[in-house]
This record gives C-alpha cells, structure tokens and sequence, in this order.
C-alpha cells in the first residue's frame, strides 16, 4: 500500500497539542506516585513539552490549565515557548479545586459562587487575549452525587447562563470548546454527562461553541466514532481529548487501550474533512506509572499511526463496496489499511523532516530524563494542583 | 404522608398506553415460548387491552404496529375498540422485517429500499388519518455490523430526507415520536443509537418532532433522568416507552429491575411539568416466560406507584434543602417519598374509581385467562411477525 | 406485614461495623474537600464512630486502616474504643500508598517490595492479635496499567505465596477475607478482579480465608445477590463492604443508588443462612461531599431497612409460587415485602432498645457535629493518607 | 521481524473448529434474514465447512450442535465428513428449545423437566461415543427473568446434580467443557453468569471438566486475557468460542471488534502453554447479514493472525522489560508484536501447505457459492431450529 504524496502531506501537516499537566505527577484518588524529575513551573513544563515536539515533529503547541499554569506574565511566557520552538496553545479552565466548589462551580445553588466561577472562566479569556490563544476548553466538574440533591433542570438554566456569558465575551476568532464526562468526580448526575448535552449548549450559543470529545468520557459500549462522524457533518466538532481506557477515564495513553477504536475514529475524521487546523488534536493523560515524556511521545506516535492508517483506507474502493452492500468486501477495505505497518512510512517521513526516525529512541539517548532528575531539585513538583 | 387531591387527581388523570404486540408472543433469539390463549388478531390484541384497563382504570389506549395489526378497515377497528371501551393510540412503523432491509431501511444504500421505507412510513400517516391517532412512533433498526460496512454520515443524510418527508406530511395534530436505542438488532452502529441524535434529528424537523426515551435503549451507567429533565426543559419529550432491564433491551416489566429508577424518573417528568397528555407513556415490553395479561397489569400498577410517590414528594422541603446545598436533608426528601408504601392509597382510588382494588386477583377471578385459552383455538398466535 | 419476634430478634442481633476512615475527609483525585470537625487521631474517629453506635445501637465495631489508624499501643485504643461503647473490628492492610508499590504490592515483580509488603500483612495480624479482632481484610491495588507491563500468571503465583504465608501467620480464631475489584487503581489488569480468583485462592486457602463483597466493585451488569448466593452455598461469603454506587466504585452511601439491589442482597444472605455473626457486615464508602457522620447512620439506616424488608418477606409463600414455576407470584411476594414501608418498624425498635426512634434527628439535636467543629482545632485532619 | 521455525510449526499445527450453525441462517430476535444457497441438512453444513478448510488449512473439524445436527446415524456422517476432508468435532447440547424448558433445563423447578434435560444431555455423550468426539460442550439458556422467580442456591444445587451425572458418564478421552455467559437468554439471573462459576463446578466435578471462554459472554469491561491466564495456570481452559463483539453477545465475526483483544487473549495463550490440542480453538458466530462461508473464512484468518502476532513478541526481551519493572518497554514489546503485518508470513506459510495464499479471493473464484445457490433449491434452510 503505497502512500502518496497527500498522505504524506497530510502526515507532515498533523499537529497534535500536548497538556502542560501531563508532563507533572498524577495518579488516582489512592496514590500519587511521585516521579524524579518533574517539573515545577509552567516554563519546566514548556520545557518538557519542547522535547515531544523536537522528537516528533508535530506537536508545535502546548495546552495550559488555569490556575496551574498561572503567571504574571502571560506573554514572557509565550516567549518562553517561543524559544523552546512551541507555542502556547489551548487555554483550559479550573472551577473543581476550589473549596467553594463542593457542590458545583458554574451550576451551583448559591449565585456567589456561580459568579465566583464565571469570573474565573472569564479570566481565561483574559488569558487567550494575552497568550494568543485560540480555544477555551471547558471542563465542568459540576453535577451532584445523591438523588434529589439538586435540581437537574435549574442546574442547565444555571449552566446556559454562564455558557452565554463566557461565549459573548469571547473575540471573534477565539472558540468556546465544551466537553462532556460521563461521571466523576460526580457519581449521580453530570451537568454535562454526554455529547447530546454539550451539543445541544453548543448550538444554542453559536458557531464559536463547538463540543470536545474526551476519548475516555463515554458509558460503555458508546460508539465515538459515531459520535464524531455525526459533530463533524453538523460543523460542531470542535476537537479532542485522546487518551485511551478500558474502564471508565482511566487516561492511559492515546492508542494503549484499543489502537482500532483510534484508528476508526481517525478514519471518521478524515472522511468529515475534519483533518485540518479546524480540529483541535490535544492529549488528555495522565502518567500515573510510567515516566511522563516517553509516554507522550509514544501517544503521540500512536495517534500518528491511527492517522497513516487512516489515510491509507482506499476510500474509492470502500464507497464501491458500501455502495454495492457488500458488507465482507467493506470491511476489507477498511481493515487492509488497519493491518497495514505504517511505522517504516513514519520513519521515513521523519528522516525527511528532519528528525531522527526512532523518537522513543532519541528521547532516551537525548540525555534530557538524566538532566532534570539531576537539575530539578527542590521547590514543588507540579502536578493536578499546581 | 398525606395525599391531597392534586395527588388523587393526578393519578386519575394519569394514562398509560398497552401496545397490542405485548399480548402476543415473544421471545429471544433462541426460542420464542409460545403461549395458550394468545390472541389471534389486532381485535383480539384489543380484546385483552381492554381487559387490562377495566382492572386498572388507566389504559385507556393501545398502540398499533403495522404491519401487524395492519387491517383492511381501521374505522371498524376503531369501532371495536371503541366497543370494548378502548381506543386506538399511538401507531408504530416496522421497517425492519422485510428481507430488503437487512441493511437498513430509510438509511439503505439503495434507494429504492429507502423508498419502499419511506413509502411505509407515510402509509403509517394514512393508518393515523383513519384511526384518528396523534402520534407516529419510529425506531429505526437501521444500523451496520461491521466497521467500514457503510458510510456514517451518508446514513445521516439518508435518515434526515426520510424524517423530513414523513415530518411534511403530517397534520397538524399529529406527531412524530423519534426513539432512540444504542445497539441491537445493529451491533456497530446504529443510526439513532442516543437521544442526543434523536434530540438534533428533531430539532431540525420542528416542533412536532419529538423524542421518545425507552427505558432499555441506554448504555450501562447512563442517568435516564437526567435526560427526561433535559428534554422536558428543551420542550422536546415526546413520551415513553416504559419496561425494565438489567442488562440490554431486555424489556421486562417495568418497574421489575429497578423501580428507584422508575421513581426518579417520574420524579423528574413531575419536576419538568410533563405529567399531562403532551407526553405518551406508553409500555414496550416483552412477556416472554410470564402471562401477558397479568403481566401488562402489574407493570401499569408499577407505574402508578412510582408515580404516587413522585407526586408525593414535598417539593417546598426539596427546594429548600437544595437551595440550602443540604445534601442529606434533599436526598431525604426524596427517600421520604419513594420509601412510602403507596399501595393502600392506590387501592382507596380504585375503589373511588369503581374498580377492583386489587387488579391482580380481579383479573385472576375474571377468568378471562382461561376463557381466552378455551376459545382461541386454531389460526396463528400473533407474534413479533403478526 | 407484621413483623413477628424472629424478626425482632434478627434486627435487634443484627451488626454493622462502620470503617474509621469514613469519619475522615475524602475525595476524588480532583479534589478532597475538607470538612471542618473532622477527626485527627484514631480516637477521634472510635468517638464519632461511637456516636453512630449511641443513635443506631447496631454499630458496636470500628474497622481499622493500618497504617492510618497505626499507634503505639493497641490495648490502649482498645480501651479506648470499649470506654465509648464500641470495640476495635476487621484490620484493613495497606499495600498501595507507599512509593515502592507503584508497581505492585505483593505481586510486584521485585522480590524486595513484595517483602517488605508481606511484612506489613503480617503486622497487621501483629495488630489482630493485639487488639483481639477476628479479621483481617486484604485489598490489593496491585495490578497493571498497559499491556505488556507484566505477567499476569507470574502475579498470580506472587499473590499465592503472599496469601500462603499470611495464611499460615493466622491464629485459629482469626480469619482473611479476600476483596476483589474489577479496577481501579490498575487500568488493564487487576490481581484479584472477581469473585472467581478471591474465591479460588481462598479455597486454596483453607476454611479460614473467605472471600469479601465490596458492592462496589464489580463491572456493569454484575448481579451481586446472585454471587452471594453462590458464596454462602460454598460456605465462602466473609462478609461484605457496602456502599452504592452508579458508575464505577463510587463509595456513596449505601442504599443511596439501588436500595431493591441492597434488598436483594440481604434476601439471598438471610436465605442462605448468613445473617449471623459469621459474615462481616462492614461499610466502606467515602462522604466526600455530606457531612460524614449522619451520612454513615443514613447508610446504617439503609441497610437496616433492607434487612427488615428481607426478613418478612414470605419465604414459604415464595418457595410455593417458586415451585409451581409462578413466575408474577413468586416475584409480587418477594416485591410485597419490598414495597413495605418498614420504618415504622425500626422506629418502634429502636424505642424498645431504649434509643431515640428517629436516629437522624437525635444526632442533629446532639450537638456533636457543633462541638467537634469547636473543638477539633489545629492539627492534621484524618483522610486517606492518616 | 522474522518468522523463526517455530513460529512457523506452530501456525501449521492450529487448528480452529468451525461451527456446523454457523453455515445456516441465524438473526436477531427482530429478524432472520434468510440467505440463498444455505444447506438444508447436517452433509450440507459439513459440506461448507470443507469449504473453509480447503482454503484455509487450519480448520480439520466441525462442531455439532444437537438437535439441529441429528442424524440417524452418526457413523455415516463422520464417514461424510471424512469423505470431504474434516472430521466431526465437539458435540454441543441444546436444552433451551423445548418449551419444557421455558424456566430452565438442568435447574427447572419441575424435576420432570431436569431428567428430561439430563436424558439429552447423557445422549450427547452417546453421540459423541458414535463420532469419536473428544468434548462435549455444556451451555445453559438456564435462568431467571425476575426476582424472587426461583431460588438461586437451589438451582445451582440442581445444575451440580445434572453435572455430576454427565461426568460420571463421559468415557475417560472425554471432556466436558462448561460455558458461562452474562445473561441472554435469561435477563435477571443465568445460573453460569461467569467464569467462577464455571470454574467452581468443574473443581468439584474433576479434571475432565474443563471452562470453555466464549469471547461474547462476559460483562462490559470485563478482562478475557485475564481469565485466559488464570485458568491455564489453574489447569482449567478447556477451550474458546470465538467471536467479537462490541456490546453484548452480538456474535459478530473473530477479530472483527477488538483485534487488538484477540491479540491480547493469544499472547496469554502462548504464555500459559495453552496453543496445543488440549485447548479447543473453536468459532461460535453468528452471520446475520454478511455471507457465511467467507465469513467464516475472514474469522479464521483474524485468529491466524492473532495468533502470528502472538507467536512473534519477543519474550525474553518481554520478560527483562517486565523484570525491570520498565513499563513503557515492556509494553512497547508486546506492541512491535501487534503492528507486525503478518499477512506476508501468513500467505507465504500457505503456499507451503499448498494452498492459496489468499482464501478469500480462492473462496470466490472457486464457484461453491453460485453453485450451491443453484443447487440447494427446496427443502428447509437450516437455521437456529435445525
């Protein structure tokens, strides 16, 4: 299967935005295992998130998180990354890990705190005008954990007001992106639990309002490439959260979990005319056991191979077949590009562009985990608070 | 707890529709059960509706699925329900047992199986001009089984055109209920596999499209609640289709497998303001192992319950507890209502209401069941194909 | 449904240990919110334990955590714990907050950790034996997150091993309950993640280990009474860690999300004959957003009331319609005692044992939530990590 | 990566068995959707299945299924069999389609029933004494729909007494193979809902009770390979049933949903020493709308090519990654594995057995499917019922 020369275009084009926070300690309700190494400031993390791009080549920017990643200086920091040779890329907001937050940010029954949220959501936008950020992405926390705890339908009154505060202080090329969550860390009600609700917010606002697709968000047995297929032929895909999961958001590494899932939703992508800058590609992760920047680079290898295979699907031969109801000879078509090996057309490519063909192996001989075990001690290793 | 008269009023006004394929047999995959005294025609199915609403006093309309209950005079069967103190209700389209749509109907690749659908569907709108029903009721079985099998977005396409055409010609008065299933009979995708597809579906169609929530079609964890409340505060819930379930579509009795869920759900539709005519509850269930009979009884007597309580619920205490952010007071609310043994004031309104108390042992002593087993003797038991 | 003197006695025997750590803060990965008053020591936890005792009068025990719950001296907490009226319960091991069991506890493939875990399991029996409790409950986080990381059936034999010498540390009085969790911590493989491998060890075992029901942990659609069934007929049902759940191991309180599964549950313990001092009826759940001491009497109060609904159910009326293959008979007698309102009962109870009949309401007039806020000043508040 | 000798000896030596249900019609509960061409007696499926043999060379036997497969005599159809290059396989029973059996087979209430299920249960044995044999697979439809409906320890007291009778009647080369499933057709309990069920009842009945994993029957999220490993190490897998799926028993085509799953569920295979005759390598699918033959064809293929990928991790590497405790390493181990594309290896491997090296294509051109659409004209299509 030979790759012509729009795959490797399209290859050459694909940018993939890695999470500042990834790049700190994470772990689950019980542990968090701390790792050498780490860094502890929004410019170490920079740092970090320079090395995926040196080594893959299509990771140009990095997604901060509010307040994590809060400076004084939004465009010294912008200038950091500029140097490191990123950029900064999506800015996600906070209302979870506030006190005030107990029982919800934007949807909570007491308006002090709403507005306490809302200010909050309005400063990243502050923060987009500064750094240059295209995207806000929202993640809300908020729903409830017991039966009649709160009121489901005032909750959405709440939601949609602050949802059109937020849209309307947004500038004309900054996009609103709205994600959905199934549970946790709220076990009754989520106020955003799916894609119809964040849809139908989404529409409800404007075109600037587009919904996110966390991979690992989803009830079991949900279909996402289906989902995605459908956002993108109503224009109101607006990105995604890749990470991978066999349970619930597990956040292990883009492609770890089910390499075909990924590569059908790539397949989705590419038949929308979603592969472009329209999309937001970004990894949300956590590295709870491994070291953090091997494992985002091989997610992001991972994400590029669903992408080249994706690209290889013979999509004239596969409307033929769809055409013609022949269900054996589609799924053929389909399959023959998955089983395909597209790692040496990778390799390749990355000898082209400039970087060496092997990253996990360049990462290693770089030396950069040596360098800031041995400089990066002291002060508090960042991670999901701060 | 005290049950005023907005309560007894309530559950007077309150009614449920029987669907005529719950009276004759059904099965699984693996065997179909035949029983005795199974109904032999859409007048016998309306026979035993009928018998269900003189025990319970609330199902005073039966739903239609054509072809099965196709007749050659529907104004003589609206006389014979009317004859046995019934009417027509809600007519359901199957456009899915026909061999040309064993790759989908309105949703096909070929056009000429989309229009064989499509021309069954408006003939569904004749049957409702004749029988004077309100509402049209569609599931799609549409779907594909393998990835790669057909085009996603393409079966859209299809999909919209169809619910367009079917959406034009109704009248005025009339209304088309969308459902919604995650999978099976399709077991890669399905066409309307969540309600937020059917919700965008019938946003664009108008106002007189409208959701439909079966209580089986979700995937595990999803908050069925949730979305009544979503849909009744978007004006978008057309009805119900009620039966329980612990694991897929397993349609048995509503209220069977979890009647907390039964309860928080009609919570919720009291909460929404949906508690009147503008939304059908209706059963769909299957009587595979039990009689039906006794067992469409049982199951209306789990929704009065489920309603009971949920009128029963002291909203002014709920409000306060949750405008309080009182977690255990608001969930108590709640519990203090479902924990209430309602079966005594259903049994004082049946008697207001002229009816056997007990519905059960009223229709046990009927002996319709053994008349029915006597006397339908001969001819084909109607089924999932009659 | 009058309650006869066998059930009298059976709730008035009946026990339920409470978990101390449910009396310290709690949360998700995304947030602990901090709650004022809470404990810092373990005596303060036996205090506010006790408290649940004093209002309910079936608490007498309290779960220990080693090593939240670790002192100098055990007679000492014992004596503690008897001044209050309550007494020392199950030791719960800890082999995942350490940094060395990032990779596995027991099961980790260096010799070296799975040694020193070991040591801390035997400990813990060190402990039993010092403060006279009868089990130890083992929970392993151990497992993997990517495929690949380790042998699955290597883990297995470390697992054996570790159980082996365990088991053989055990005093003739004392037992091992074995838990099981489908997931979480791990993501791909868990050591011990159902029923069918505790239970196989178990009976590798011997008579002393047994397995635990924690009805959290299990995958979607499990059906937990049946396991209990199943566990009490091979005479390996432990005990139990209750706490409900919607998603995932929410560790709400239990009977919040199912209470007819809790009914059921008690159902088949009181038919297999495990309502006894034989099972350990413990809790195990996390109040990370209620207060936690009226949120652990709510959960007392839920399991008692499933256990009176289970105790007059008509088990010789149910044998009778069960033998007669009546399905609606057998299932409307188990559903009449469910459908009881038994609070009235408990009231009239819990006034014959000399509390107050209204457990709720006597705490909140106690004054004890007030003066632990008062009090409880400075110091480190208890939570997952003391 | 290269294909070493035993890599290769060991993909001559597989052997899949192939379903004789599988060649005629099956369907949902909805619809079966009947094919031309479909055989119409058991020589017929036998016929098919030569077919799948001829092109692919790794699938020597067909699995009977009694009632559908009987014959007068057993000896002429083996001799049949062999005539057309396959030999008859594992007897698989049926006592789900009797409508005695409406409330179980083995566990029914009515004891009558039980000797009824037994006797043919104990003639399947007799069968396979006729056809040489070596397994008989036991899968129980036997459960419940609702709660209360039987007594879960009583049936499983009846299904120990009906095993025990099959055991004691096999001859000492037999084998019963015992096969769990979550639910369907039964949707509140099934009395072999899981492995550990499973496992439990074949430790008491002995060595030649062995589990057998069906890839369709275990609740959402659940870990097959885990299972896999565990019984190998346990000595218990006596076999698979091979499919796919993507939500419940969907019975979709092997290696059609999740390759990545089979992938996973061969590596553990090999691991615990299971690739041998001792583990029956069996397909149990369903071909509602795609043709059987070569969709039979395809599944065999995607377990040849699990199993390749399988064959090639590199396990000493693997294991010093593993013993290191280096998780990405060891995970990047088993992937080089997976994203190997071993259809050269596998077209190659078949012309040396002197086939083609494309059994699809071979398939197609070879006429079998027009001519048997011509030739099996009349006469009653084979199906689920026969």
């Amino acid at each position: 299967m030979a790759a012509g020369p729009e795959v490797r275009a399209a290859l050459r084009a694909q940018a993939v935005e890695t999470p500042s926070w990834a790049y700190g300690n994470s772990g689950t309700r019980f542990k968090v295992f701390a790792q050498q190494g780490v860094p502890r400031t929004p410019q170490e993390k920079i740092d970090d998130a320079s090395r995926v791009h040196a080594h893959t080549g299509v990771t140009p920017s990095v997604a901060l998180h509010i307040p994590w990643d809060r400076v004084d200086d939004y465009a010294a920091l912008a200038e950091h990354a500029a140097s490191r040779g990123v950029r900064l890329g999506t800015v996600n907001s906070n209302v979870f890990q506030d006190d005030d937050y107990r029982l919800g940010s934007v949807t909570h029954p007491d308006a002090a705190v709403r507005r306490k949220a809302l200010d909050h959501l309005l400063e990243c936008v502050d923060i987009m005008d500064a750094t240059g950020s295209r995207d806000l992405k929202l993640w809300f926390a908020d729903g409830t954990n017991y039966p009649g705890q709160d009121d489901i339908a005032a909750r959405q009154d709440r939601l949609a007001e602050a949802l059109r505060a937020v849209y309307a202080r947004l500038g004309e090329d900054q996009r609103m992106l709205l994600e959905y969550k199934l549970f946790e860390p709220a076990f009754y009600t989520t106020d955003v639990p799916d894609w119809g609700t964040a849809h139908a917010h989404c529409l409800q606002l404007g075109p600037q309002a587009q919904v996110v697709v966390d991979t690992g968000h989803h009830a079991p047995g949900t279909n996402i490439e289906f989902i995605v297929a459908f956002l993108l032929r109503a224009g109101k895909l607006g990105g995604f959260d890749f990470n991978s999961r066999f349970y619930a958001d597990d956040d292990l590494m883009a492609g770890a979990a089910d390499p075909f899932q990924l590569f059908r939703i790539m397949h989705e992508v590419i038949g929308g005319g979603g592969l472009g800058p329209q999309t937001a590609f970004m990894l949300d992760q956590c590295h709870n056991i491994e070291p953090k920047i091997p494992a985002v680079i091989r997610s992001v290898m991972n994400v590029q191979e669903a992408t080249a295979k994706a690209l290889l699907v013979d999509r004239a031969a596969l409307t033929a077949a769809q055409t013609d109801g022949d269900v054996l000879a589609a799924n053929a078509v389909l399959m023959d590009a998955y089983h395909t090996d597209v790692r040496p057309l990778l390799a390749e490519l990355r000898e082209e562009w400039g970087i060496d063909p092997d990253p996990m192996a360049a990462y290693r001989r770089s030396g950069w985990a040596e360098r800031t075990v041995a400089e990066r001690v002291g002060g508090t290793a960042a991670g999901w608070g701060a």
